[in-house]
């Protein structure tokens, strides 16, 4: 009987094997998973936090004994895959559980280990990273049986601020530190200026370009001088992929760990897909490789890899078309998104920008309030690179419409065609998305 | 010096006239407008009525002495075109404040007199209509000085939907009735059962298939032997274009009196342009013809038009791509928005259909709650030819995706690759409309 074997069991592992389990009632699939939990709700990991979630269960989206009986899916928790060796077509299982290791063979491989979050070279009681539901119950306990009342974050990405809204949600008085002066750095820079206002509006405090030098038990020092005192402390200081157990076989890594994969999530190796944080995939519009940590491209190639597998001949194959790594975050009151390249690879190209700020429905209509948007193009074609929106409303909606556009390869100027549907509460006769194609035609 | 002359000062004859000054600072502008006021805020008299926008003067956006002051634009209100001579280049105006009629020479024309609404063969000093801001201000006082507590609703297009919630918003006690099954024709007719359900709700009476025979006074005669009675009527049974003064000129007009345009706006006359209304226009996806009533197209025609005729050669010239119509109303908590071609003409083509109903973001992420999203393509080429989405929450974001989708000519099995913003607030890792475009693979 074919055998597939999966590596990891969150949003890429789990949701492939129960994709390929529709198109596939009789191969064999086992998942393993080193860690507790299968298909967490990873994002949704900071809102139950802030008790904005409060129940443990919608966290918990699927279990071994569901994929089993629903599925006849085998998922096998704190099962950590430590080789690979593509030659017999095996892996290399350690069971946390027994301290066993064993070699398992597989017809198919598919690989979605993800990433880890960094850690600081610190140790204290009292840092945490977020990254899984095992962190986030061992947050949660010490903030209980600790009486937590204030925390410092570290880092100021994406999950940092939703931690610190969710503290703050729930009576934790938070602190930020980021090690340099651009915070949330899928936006641009500027455009975080709203988080740092919706901060002092609730009197947080922050400080950019600092750094932990030393913790003892509360005590903090900092690369400043400063000594403070926090309860608890949670890192955010960016992720590495979970490849290193791979250095040994054949696999193709890039200089950063991540594991290359062509359209149809195909590795160097026969039969060995990958998927997930844990790859280096390529951007739709610049056809340039790019690495994107976030959960839609995780679904879409679950969904490629699944139906290619069930296809008769290889002419019948889906080809993943790219990703464009469409973003956003709440923070407080604002939502900050962005799709396209970065603002650090912008300068790879000849590019133009234009910005409008305009209220997100009709001036007249109550709670109007400004949207920013802003977009980059390619001067030569017109074709859009880049788009930044933030506002209170709707600045989710316009990136969307961002998103679609640049995956419709419309140019800056055709963004005046963009319609829009409009009634007060929604929109504007001229929404701010027509805006700048107008304003583009004289750049 | 050249003379250029706009019939009409509300959204396209008012834009036209500013946007051609942005571009032409020499030519005289002069716009002849038959009402009171021009440049008002249509879309927002529904809300103005339920006191949502208290501010009167935010219903004005321009005034003829703003235009004249500003922009060197003279805006003759009261004075009504009458007459089109093209050969001599001649328009015969009647000035309704003195009763005086003269002809005034154009070396461009451009027409954008609107619609009216449709008027039922019916006498009553409780009737109105609601179409422009004297009918505002008429049932503003006609309320306050009989102590309006009771209306009739006449008809259940969007206008009439939005009176409605805001009637029964200030206290009014409303009643609708329509002469179909079938209101709020935008939508596919199941999808309007929200309404009904909001109406049920909130004990609103309403009847189908219900028509006035007679109004005495307070007391409604209806042809389904009904009597009832009512301190205010409000119709709103469809509209006309105001073309019949056009009748006797040269000028082109379709069965049902609109102005068909082509993709510049030229009308069949040399040097005669039409926009707004009471054009006959196209489709962009399927260049179809059809005539839009909404604002996004007015304006658009505005700035091609103004583009156009700034232009030193005819190959500068931008076309128009044409429209998709899409619209979208709110009624109490529901939106309900729809983009393409008409549910009556997708008769015309062997169309498949998907449904999905998914909750708007996260489901653990409170307030989730339903959108329903239903899309139209073509069998052969796969390209979408309508869309529909009712929710409480996000349907104008789906629909305005949809809408961009179109414009990008995208296929229904492209909407897998829609790269969507998520956050547990906004959306999900496989939105409403990835799951479109997955059902649709077995369609």
């Amino acid at each position: 009987m074919n055998k597939i074997i999966v590596i990891g069991a969150v949003a890429g592992g789990a949701t492939v094997a129960s994709q390929i389990r529709r198109l596939d009632s009789e191969s064999e699939i086992v998942v393993y998973e080193k860690d507790r939990d299968m298909s967490f709700a990873n994002c949704g990991l900071p809102y139950y936090l802030g008790d904005v979630v409060e129940d443990r269960n919608l966290m918990l989206s699927a279990t071994p004994q569901k994929f089993h009986d629903k599925k006849n899916i085998t998922v096998k928790p704190f099962h950590e895959a430590i080789a690979l060796n593509d030659k017999n077509k095996t892996i290399t299982v350690k069971n946390h559980q027994t301290g066993e290791t064993f070699d398992d063979h597989y017809d198919t491989l598919i690989l979605s280990p993800g990433c880890r979050a960094r850690h600081l070279p610190l140790q204290s009681d009292r840092l945490f990273t977020l990254r899984n539901l095992v962190d986030t119950d061992e947050i949660e306990s010490f903030i209980v049986n600790e009486n937590v009342k204030s925390a410092l974050i570290v880092g100021a990405g994406y999950v940092s601020l939703e931690i610190l809204e969710n503290f703050y949600a729930r009576g934790i008085e938070p602190t930020l530190i980021h090690r340099s002066d651009h915070i949330n750095k899928s936006m641009d820079k500027d455009l975080n200026n709203v988080i740092f206002d919706e901060l002092d509006k609730r009197n947080i405090k922050y400080r950019l370009n600092e750094e932990i030098a030393d913790i003892s038990d509360r005590k903090v020092t900092f690369k400043s001088g400063n000594v403070e005192e926090y309860d608890i402390i949670i890192t955010g200081v960016g992720i590495e992929p979970n490849s290193d157990w791979l250095k040994s076989s054949s696999l193709q890594l890039n200089e950063k760990g991540y594991i290359p994969v062509n359209e149809y999530f195909e590795t160097n190796l026969d039969s060995v897909y990958a998927l997930g944080d844990v790859i280096e995939t390529f951007y739709r519009h610049t056809k340039k490789p790019t690495s994107i940590t976030l959960a839609w491209g995780a679904h879409r190639a679950a969904a490629i890899i699944a139906e290619n597998l069930a296809v008769k001949s290889p002419n019948e194959k889906s080809a993943f078309r790219g990703l464009l790594g469409t973003n956003i975050v709440r923070i407080f009151d604002y939502a900050l998104g962005s799709v396209g390249i970065s603002e650090q690879e912008l300068k790879d190209y000849n590019y133009g920008v234009v910005e409008q700020i305009q209220k997100q429905h009709a001036g007249y209509y109550p709670n109007a309030e400004p949207i920013t948007l802003r977009v980059y193009f390619d001067k030569s074609s017109r074709k859009i690179l880049r788009a930044c929106a933030v506002g209170k409303d709707g600045a989710d909606k316009r990136i969307d419409i961002l998103s679609t556009a640049i995956i419709g390869e419309l140019t800056i100027d055709e963004m005046r065609d963009i319609e829009i549907a409009y009634a007060p509460p929604f929109s504007s006769p001229k929404d701010i998305v027509n805006m700048i194609g107008y304003k583009a035609q004289s750049k």
